[in-house]
């Protein structure tokens, strides 16, 4: 069990590009209804696929559980037994000795870009580059596993 | 992955005891709330502990993952993520060459008491022991998810 303490900003405009080192494409699902205790994920990035399970507590602490599952379990899972899909890219780039994850979001959720960083505890400082905008660490709309069910695209 | 193929009955009497060869305790709980299209559970078996991930299928036949995962995070996710919880323990017996496992449950589910028989194909033939009552492997109120969030004892 780890205890994962992130924050989420929004993304302004592209000048995050230039400094990004590595794209990683991601394809995701949810075998659990947004609402309850935990989210259980299922996600492929290229040959490798893993499950995840989270306590479904909205802020920036929480437990999380992650195991290495086979891609040819994975795969029918995707297809048939999940409920939500959350397709995107995630780019990495260090500014100021942290990484910093962005991910561009593919499908319904395209147009939304969001920027998050991990943290050592909950009052550890960082700085914030210029392209970071507005957070949204409690923001559950924001929630890969909220997207998976109410896309981006089909916000009100 | 696996297909399973497995028949439920009611179990009539105590006479099934005498030929049960092994008792072993299980504690399960699920992240998932019935009625979706998988069952995410949690089982703890005496110091081993497992995810499954099962299609939510009525019926006899449906997809099944299962991985071993550490007892230390099974612990924490049956008292905190699980929404539901199952306690039984579960009798194993040979009958003309079959394996059958009892299952007399505890709890908020006792006084039932459920055997399955596990089959190669679904039109597989075998023995019905004595013992066996009513058929309920269509009846969804007998699946352990259900059992969790609406236990025997509980029903109208």
């Amino acid at each position: 069990m780890a205890i994962e303490i992130e924050r989420k900003f929004l993304v302004r405009g592209d000048s995050w590009r230039a400094q990004a080192y590595r794209a990683q494409p991601m394809r995701q699902g949810y075998l659990v209804e947004p609402g309850g205790r935990a989210s259980v994920r299922v996600r492929v990035v290229g040959e490798h696929a893993h499950l995840n399970i989270k306590a479904a507590i909205v802020g920036s602490a929480r437990a999380e559980y992650e195991y290495e599952i086979p891609l040819a379990d994975a795969e029918p899972m995707l297809a048939s037994l999940c409920i939500g899909r959350v397709d995107k890219v995630r780019h990495y780039l260090e500014h100021d000795g942290r990484t910093w994850e962005i991910d561009v979001f593919e499908g319904d959720n395209a147009g939304l870009v969001v920027a998050e960083i991990e943290l050592e505890d909950e009052e550890a400082s960082f700085t914030r580059p210029a392209w970071v905008g507005d957070e949204v660490t409690d923001d559950a709309r924001y929630y890969n596993h909220a997207l998976a069910q109410t896309p981006y695209t089909r916000w009100p």
